[in-house]
């Protein structure tokens, strides 16, 4: 287990998940076992609830993520990945080093055949209450339209196997609505969205421009760059801190707060994996661990694979 | 005059600025003269406090821009343009169509030698209450990093003698804080204004993220892509909706209602130049004329036109 706060925060999170998790599922924790289970004995909890992995090393901020792969061989998240790619785990959440999680996704259980580039994505609150997915959200920052295009569709099956939404409306993050709007990149996906979209893929709804994303009546679906993807999940998780800092509380950005954004999916590999915010609180944890479930029983990564053969 | 209200609020937006530029400035408004006339006998106003220039053609916000230059050659937007070429006036700004506007900045006006693209900016409010210039809001979609270079000393000698920011600290959006962090672009870019700043050029001090833009805690001055600047512009202006829907009000957020934001500075030709948005009220017409008025006084195209020798 990772992130800033753990183990702590990490054992407080899965505990408060059993109670909202399937009978039948199983959460397993990889970390220090006797820390582990002092917690959960803290936490008044019996350790046969969960399963736990003994891990004794700890991948760093600090560490290449590459090289924590090859060195820390003994660690939560390298242990994790291969239970993760041997299947003997279905899916895998973590608050820990952001660079060590992508390393074992797309180089440990690996990308799913035909995805050219995986996709990290947030689901956003919107002011009519329906979700509204962004992909990507900052691991592809330079994005080529072919890219663009795969993330619709990529998109459009997490929107409608997770998130319940029937046959979404993908759109493209643009600076106006009309197909002949914005830059080179744009330009072009728009006219790859639309060949994919009548060949049935998904359902391109054409150009989104980013005042229309928060009233979810554009889109189900935004595709973007990880760049300015990026750029507006920080836009607005500044503006909820000027909310805070001025004193203001919108029931809005509110939703901004990482503690209600269960993760950030990694998209295109061939297992749910979660990224966790790495200041991430119990609550958090849990409903990260509730998105992995729910990724799980979506059969999100078996769906993909049928889409890219 | 143009935009979607004119003449009506231009007129009033105009008699609104007379009691707040000096004394020896004049207003020149272009237009329908006889409607100019009705309309200011009935704001009560001497219609010898402003100069008219009548004029018998509109250009349509359906018009191509190159065509109307060519076509309508009677239309306020085109006449305006000439008169400011020529020196007749020291500085312009409408709220008619942006293409023709474009059109007249870059080929009437023309732009300042040296300059590789002209950039369009915004002042964006800031929790400290300081403004912050962000630049290009969307002009310049596809961005090549010498352009960003060249926006940082465009905007840093704007926030000085426009704004009045002593030494204005100028930074790089970017979706992290460290040189490495970023696409292609602005990786690139980050080394040019590493080299323009210790050559004195402007004062870069490095990337700023978008959640800490309008805390102005890290810059003064912040130079993006128009696709980018665009999109944040966009999504913040999304959000001010969004508080207007739930019936939330938010100071911070107020400051984007078009209203307060005296129009967008096209910086780079060879005069000032402000675009007024379409649905400009009078208010937002009197800011405008105000900020043009600030931008002459200020030698804006002098002071550019100086530096980039």
């Amino acid at each position: 287990m990772g992130g800033d706060l753990a183990p702590e925060v990490v054992v407080k999170g899965a505990v408060m998940a059993l109670g909202s998790i399937d009978s039948d599922s199983r959460i397993v924790l990889y970390g220090d076992a006797d820390a582990i289970r002092a917690l959960l004995a803290k936490e008044g909890c019996v350790e046969e609830q969960f399963e736990i992995v003994a891990t004794s090393e700890v991948v760093e901020m600090g560490d290449h993520p590459v090289r924590a792969f090859q060195q820390k061989r003994d660690s939560s998240i390298v242990v994790g990945f291969q239970h993760l790619a041997e299947g003997k785990i279905d899916g895998l959440a973590s608050a820990g080093s952001t660079g060590a999680i992508m390393v074992g996704s797309t180089q440990v259980v690996k990308v799913i055949e035909g995805v050219i580039r995986p996709a990290i994505s947030t689901v956003v609150p919107t002011v009519m209450g329906t979700p509204v997915m962004i992909l990507d959200v900052g691991l592809n920052v330079d994005c080529r339209p072919d890219i663009l295009e795969q993330y619709a569709l990529i998109g459009s099956i997490y929107a409608e196997s997770v998130l319940g939404v029937k046959s979404p409306r993908v759109a493209l993050l643009n600076i106006g609505t009309e197909a002949t709007k914005g830059n080179f990149q744009s330009k072009e996906a728009y006219e790859l969205l639309q060949v994919g979209s009548e060949s049935g893929r998904y359902n391109f709804v054409g150009n989104v421009e980013a005042s229309h994303i928060f009233t979810s009546k554009v889109a189900d679906v935004v595709v973007c760059d990880g760049f300015v993807g990026n750029t507006i999940l920080k836009l607005c998780e500044g503006l909820y801190a000027i909310n805070d800092t001025i004193g203001t509380t919108n029931s809005f950005l509110e939703g901004f707060n990482y503690e209600s954004i269960g993760g950030t999916p990694v998209l295109g590999v061939n297992a749910p994996v979660i990224i966790g915010h790495g200041k991430s609180t119990a609550k958090a944890v849990k409903s990260m661990i509730l998105s992995t479930e729910q990724a799980i029983r979506a059969k999100i990564s078996e769906r993909l694979s049928e889409a890219f053969k």
